[in-house]
Parts: C-alpha cells; structure tokens; sequence
C-alpha cells in the first residue's frame, strides 16, 4: 500500500494520471536494469505505488498497464470517493493529507456510525462491573453500531459472539494489528462469550501474488501471532476460510444466501471493484460477512440462528459490514453490531495505515529489542521541535508524535500518559526522553509476546482450528 | 478462444512459468547478496535469461515483475450473441426459429468445438471393442473437444473420469433430462471409469424463487431419478453443491484458483451477466467448473491433480467449460474433454429445449401409461399432412416430427426406426401410427424406471453422496 497522496497532482486527468503512472513505471524498471543504488530504485518505487494510489483514487480502477481509463465512471455516494479535502478509507487503501490522521469524527458521519460517547463507555462498565479498557477510555475503540442493542440483550441474559478477524498477506505482524485482538481478548473476558476469529487466506490469495498453500501457511503463522495474545481454547474458534469452507455444513449455505442478495453494481459501490476485476474478488465480500451470522457455526451454536454477533475491527472494514447489515435481514438474520478502532500509525507518521511489507514502517512482533529501539529511535516520527531550545521554549505537538501515538495505545497507566503529555507539550520533555519511555514499553511487550509465541505448539494451533463445541451451550 | 494448445508447451501454464522466473529471479538475487561463486551465479543468471525467453514463447508478452498473466486470453466472439437468422444457445435459453431445431453445425463453428464423424466413432468403436451407443451412431452426441486426447491416453492405459450434472430446479424431470444420464452410463461401462455427477443446487437457489433447503431437497429427488438409470455405487458419486462443499478439502480451493482467473468482464462476455445480477449469479461458474479438475476429489483421487476430465453434457452447457478449458492451464491442471448432446424437442416442437415448469411440454419420468397417451396424442408436433388422403400421396416429414426424433432418442431398434422413417415419408405410415410406436416405447421404458426408482432408499442416496473413495486406485 503507498503510504502518500501529493495533493498536487488530484487535479490531473484520468488519462494524464494513467501516463504518469506508466512513465513512472518504466523510471523504475529502467533504474532496475541500470543497476542504480537501491535507494534511488526505492524512492522511484515510492512514487510509482503513490501514483498507482492516486490514480485509483481518482478513477476508482486499479493502474492495469497498457489499459488507460476508458470506462472512466464515478462511484456512488457511499462509496469511497473523495474530494480534496476529505479522507479516503476502504479495506485496502486509507489516505489522509493530515498528519494528525484521518478525521473520525467526519468518517463516522460518512459512514453513518454512532460515536462511542462517555455515556456508553459508562454503559459498558455498569453491565460488566470492569474499568473499562483503555482503547474504550482513549477513543482507540471510537465508533459504534448497535453496541447498545447488545448491551440490552446481555442484562436481559442473552448471549451473543464475538467475531475478528485478519487477512495474512504475510507471516510477519505487526503491532499494530495486534489491536483487535487486544480489546477483543477484553471483551471476551468481561463478557464471556465465544470468540470466532477468521482468517481471510482465500482473500489474501485473490488479492496478491501467493499460492493457495503459501496463503493458508500464512494463515497458521498468523494464527501463532493470535493465539499468543492469550485466547482461551475452551472459547475461542480461529479459522481459515480455505481450510473452514471445506469443513462446515453452514457457511457456504451462508455465503450463497448473501451472494444472492448483493448485486456488482453494490459491491461496485461499497468496494469500488471494476469490470476488470476477478470474480474471487467481486464476490469475496459474502465470505467476509458470512461469520456474522451464528448458523455459519453449527458446531458451535447447533441450529441457534438468532445469537447475535459483535465485530471489533478497525474502522476500514466496516463497509463490509454495512453490506453484511444490509443483506442481514433480508435472508432473516440478525445484523452484527460493531466496535470500530482507529487505524494504528505508520512510524512515519499518522497519515496512513502500515503496510506489512515495509519493515520500518512499524514494529514488528519479531523484531528485537535492538531492532525497536533503532527503528523507533531513528523512524517514529516526531512532533518535537528541531531544537532543544526551541522544543524547551515552544514545546512538543502530541497531535503528530508518532511515539506518543503509541503510547496512547500500549502504555497503560492513564497517569503517567498524561504527566507525559503535559511534559511533552511543555517542551519539559525531549522527544529523545520520550521515545525512551515508547522503547522501554515495547520491548518487554514484544519480548513476552514472543515468548508466550515460541510455545505455541502446531499441535494447539490444530486444537483451535478444529471445528468444535467451545465451553458454551446454545 | 484457442481450443488446442501445442502440447509441448503444456507441461506449464503462463502462470506456472511466470512463477518460475520469479523465482529464479529471486535465487539470483539471493546468491548475489549471499556472495556466491561466479560461476554458481552465471548459471543462475543464464536459467533466469533462458526462463524469460520461454515465458515470451508461452504468452507473447515480456515478462514483467509483479504483472503475472491475468488476462492471458480473453474470451470473445463465443459469447451468447446473436443476428436475426441465427439460433441462441447459452446455459439458460436455447432459441431457433427453424421447426428442425438448432443449427448445429453452424453451433460447431461459433462454439469452436469439433464435429463427431464417422472416423471418432470407428476410433471409439476399436478402442472400447463395444458397438457405439446409438445416441453416438445418430449423431445425438455430435460435438466434441479433445475426444481424440482422452482415447491416446486411454490407449495408453492412463486412466480419465467423467463428470456430468444436473441443475435441480424442480423434483420433475422428464425424458429429456435422462440423455447425458443415459449416455454417461454407457461411456462408465465401456471405459469403466469413475465418474462424479454434479447437482447445481446452489444455483438453481440463486437463480430462482427457492430456499436453500428447498433446493436440497429437489437434489435429493433428482439423485434418486439420476441412480435409477442404473449407476454402478462403487463407480459413481453424486453430490449437492450445497453440501459437498462443506465436506471437501479441495474444492473450494480450486473454486478460489479459477475465480482468480476468470474476470467480470470475461463472464459478462460468456453468460451475458450484467451489473444488476448478484455476485453469486457472477462467480457461480467456477462452481460448476471445479468439478472438471481431479484435485476437487481429494477422496477419489487422492492428491493427483493430472487425471483428465471428459465431460458428456448437452451443448447449451458448453460456455462453462470453454471458459474452464481456459482457466485450466493458467492454474497447472488439464484442460477437460467434451462431448455435446443436441437439445431434447419439447413435445410442441424443436424450437425449444423443454421447460420442466410445463407438464405438457414433454413426458415426465412421473407420468402414467394413460398421461403418456394423451400428451403424444395431443401435444406431440407431427410432421404429418392434414389429412390421410394428402397424406398418403405426400407423406410426412420426420424431419419436424416429434414423435420420430423421440424414437431417434429412444427407439434402439436401428431397422425398425430406419423402416419407420422410410414409410412415414412414403406416406405409408400415419402419424397416429408413429405416435402408437413412440407411446408403446415409451410407456414401459418409464414404468421400468418407476419400478427402478421405487427402490431406491434413502440410504442408497446417502451412500452415492458420500464422499468416499471409488472401485478404482490413484
């Protein structure tokens, strides 16, 4: 994924877009094959994938060399379009100009979610009796569907389950996608639910240049990565879609119920896909809503069509999820309700998601202690000031740093945040002081990761991709 | 469409050997970085060089890191097109306005598949030492593809399968949906083969006003009417889309593998869909094509990917498979044999391939001995004179006369229907006479598979569906 969008090139045509991407291509290949030094090949690559962005953006096609925007055509108003000023977001792309990131509050109107406000998160801790977690308490976890609706179901002692998931495009993870899986660990705990967690192999294989074998061996390095956030076996079902499919008397069942009642034109809409597109493609978005409804389970649920499910993702997946609420009652099932996070920053800064192929981008759950504190050290973008005396004089912007960004989401304790924040905006603290504090919470985090990972046998990750009845009864 | 591919270069598809320059591309690379001999590296470079050249060979293209041959060959021209004199055949309406019937020669030229003539006829006559069956010698089996590949192999004791199927779209089915059925079985007994037999329950939901249980149940029903002609349960496994995908471990995978290949504009151009159908409609042809591929039977075939599919099917079918046969080499496997049936007539003339939703547009494998009078005596088209006496002095014409391409179908008796054609065009035969033949043909040809049917339980469909290994080793 490119990272940038240069605003100044948003008002070329379609067709100067589709020339510029092509001649940037042939930069790129022609200082591949005159051996020019790799940073000048990776800046040049840069551009080329930001071009490739910016011209899907503005055509709603991916770049296909040697086809230019014949069927130039905009989307519809609830898909992703954008004007100069707005954000972009959907499951692939999410591109702000700020560097503060993307506008949630604007991205709740658009998408047409609740905000979770004070008087939820209150909610939330009254029915469970637990000081609500700190993604709640910090806005990580902002926006909502139907979150009350679940609340109602549960004090009036109905269930309902849990489901997250992630496509492994790599073995390699990061932390930022540990996120979900953090607060959905929570919210397991306190509501004691089945979990079902799945892993979009088929997607992945669809999307990118894998191996139906290289995807589902992704999926079970991927599934390593999740059980060591600690899920209980007894609760939790973690499956592979290549693998699930073959295995379950209810999802395809599901998934042909939802393909019957989405047409092209929505997924057209909602996801932007073109004519030229793979129908793996075009109708993969009926295998990403079919876990939200319970039957997709027998094993699980028996025959209980009506237990309610609750997604905890990032805020770039809901439109799969408004289409799966669409379709939800016209096939006679319940929508899912939703918790929408944030998306977790580049260390170069918040306007983009991280992409898994870049290593500086984040920190990854293998990096060494070494390898985070130099990545941070020298990557994490940062809203100090250029000098010491000015940073002392004016103070630092916590809005754009990188490093307090990700203290908001692994420092725990609320009272030395915000000493930090204050200190930090006084110019008390240095970033050098700060990014000290960032490297000395990550790196016991990432080290008790891997070594609650490096126990995780092949024998468990079988035991919790085994197609069984969890600890509950339906 | 290609319809042949230069067997030497078979071996790999476009994809394999763009997977194989990548790779070799990567080894370079690594060796390089790995500091390796001269030597060890030129050898390295001069595979990588002489891969490229071939992947020119295969796809007359350049190859070009990451833009892997998609759109290798597209698919045109075979498209359900038509002008205003020529007949429209595609998978869900078969339209002529010739009381003959379609064209079908003039279908072999746009369908781009090969006429069956006398010399494929002998050949299978020597190769299986049995009498060709009478639906090859009257030329209603009278199209093919890659017949001639299938009898090199068979000769050379490799073994094939056979695939046919069925869309359940009502418990009724009538003679006519008994042809590939009856064909089948006899290709099974003279190559003694496995075959697997299809019910397309998942589209028969999405294309009609059913239920998913629903149209279960009609593929139970027609499975019973399918084991009646006779299936050997040792050879044989029918299965319902809607349950053996949950029950297969490779034929999702292989769904997945030819959605990756096959675009919306491909099926647009193939099945006319349009951007109003619903994204199950639009993937729903990599469903009936993975059955033409050995690995979507793990239990049958083990883990062979290279057993070759022949595929006996009415010609209206053939779209599936012309767009399977291009996927096939793009994804490492073969590509599948045919062989084409003509249109059984509905009872009120050739124009049309019947309805099952008309009772009286042919005979139902449920009707009476008096039901079957009263529709041939009623409905069936003659090719007959208005009266006896101009009867008599013209004769009829067997060529529009339903009651005798029925015969063709059912009468086996090559003399008798060849002295039957012969005195009902000199007008010595009646039409009430030919219809009394057909109605005495046919009366106990129903009774029998009545009798048949009756004693198929349940568990006997059970067993049929299991997925389970055949009398044959892999």
């Amino acid at each position: 994924m490119a990272d940038f969008q240069n605003c100044d090139s948003c008002s070329s045509s379609p067709l100067e877009l589709f020339e510029r991407v092509t001649a940037q291509g042939e930069k790129v290949r022609s200082l591949k094959a005159g051996k020019a030094s790799t940073d000048e090949i990776d800046a040049a690559v840069k551009l080329l994938l930001s071009l490739k962005v910016t011209y899907k953006t503005a055509t709603g096609q991916d770049y296909k060399a040697g086809s230019p925007p014949v069927d130039f055509s905009p989307i519809s108003n609830n898909g992703p379009t954008t004007t100069q000023d707005e954000d972009f977001v959907d499951p692939w792309t999410v591109q702000t100009s700020n560097a503060k990131g993307v506008d949630y509050d604007k991205l709740i109107v658009r998408f047409g979610s609740s905000k979770i406000d004070k008087e939820l998160i209150n909610r939330i801790e009254r029915v469970t009796g637990k000081t609500p977690h700190h993604f709640l308490r910090r806005g990580i976890f902002f926006s909502h569907r139907d979150m009350n609706q679940i609340l109602d179901a549960y004090e009036n002692k109905k269930s309902f389950y849990l489901y997250t998931g992630r496509g492994p495009s790599s073995e390699a993870m990061h932390v930022g996608h540990l996120i979900p899986f953090i607060f959905t660990k929570w919210l397991q705990e306190v509501f004691n639910v089945p979990l079902v967690i799945q892993l979009t192999d088929d997607e992945k294989f669809l999307w990118k240049e894998l191996t139906v074998q290289k995807a589902y061996e992704y999926a079970i390095e991927n599934a390593k990565d999740i059980i060591a956030c600690g899920f209980d076996i007894n609760k939790t079902f973690i499956f592979s879609d290549l693998d699930y499919l073959g295995r379950s008397s209810g999802f395809y069942k599901n998934v042909v119920k939802i393909q019957k009642h989405v047409t092209f034109n929505q997924v057209k809409g909602i996801f932007g896909f073109t004519d030229s597109d793979c129908i793996g493609k075009i109708s993969f978005p009926a295998i990403q809503a079919a876990p939200s409804f319970s039957s997709s389970f027998p094993q699980i649920f028996k025959d209980k069509k009506d237990i309610q499910c609750l997604i905890p993702c990032a805020i770039d997946q809901d439109p799969y999820f408004r289409m799966t609420r669409d379709v939800a009652p016209r096939i006679g099932y319940l929508k899912p309700a939703l918790l929408h996070s944030i998306f977790f920053p580049a260390l170069q800064g918040a306007q983009t998601k991280m992409s898994a192929s870049d290593p500086n981008s984040s920190i990854f759950l293998t990096d060494t202690p070494k390898q985070i504190k130099t990545k941070i050290n020298k990557h994490a973008f940062s809203g100090g000031k250029d000098t010491i005396e000015e940073h002392r004089k004016y103070g630092g912007n916590c809005e754009v740093d990188v490093s307090y960004m990700y203290l908001t989401f692994f420092l725990e304790d609320d009272d030395k945040l915000e000493k930090m924040k204050q200190a930090y905006a006084s110019g008390a603290l240095l970033t050098g002081e700060l990014k000290k504090v960032l490297i000395e919470t990550l790196q016991p985090l990432i080290a008790a990761h891997q070594q609650r990972r490096k126990q995780i046998t092949d024998e468990m990750v079988k035991q919790f991709m085994t197609p069984r009845k969890l600890a509950f009864d339906f």
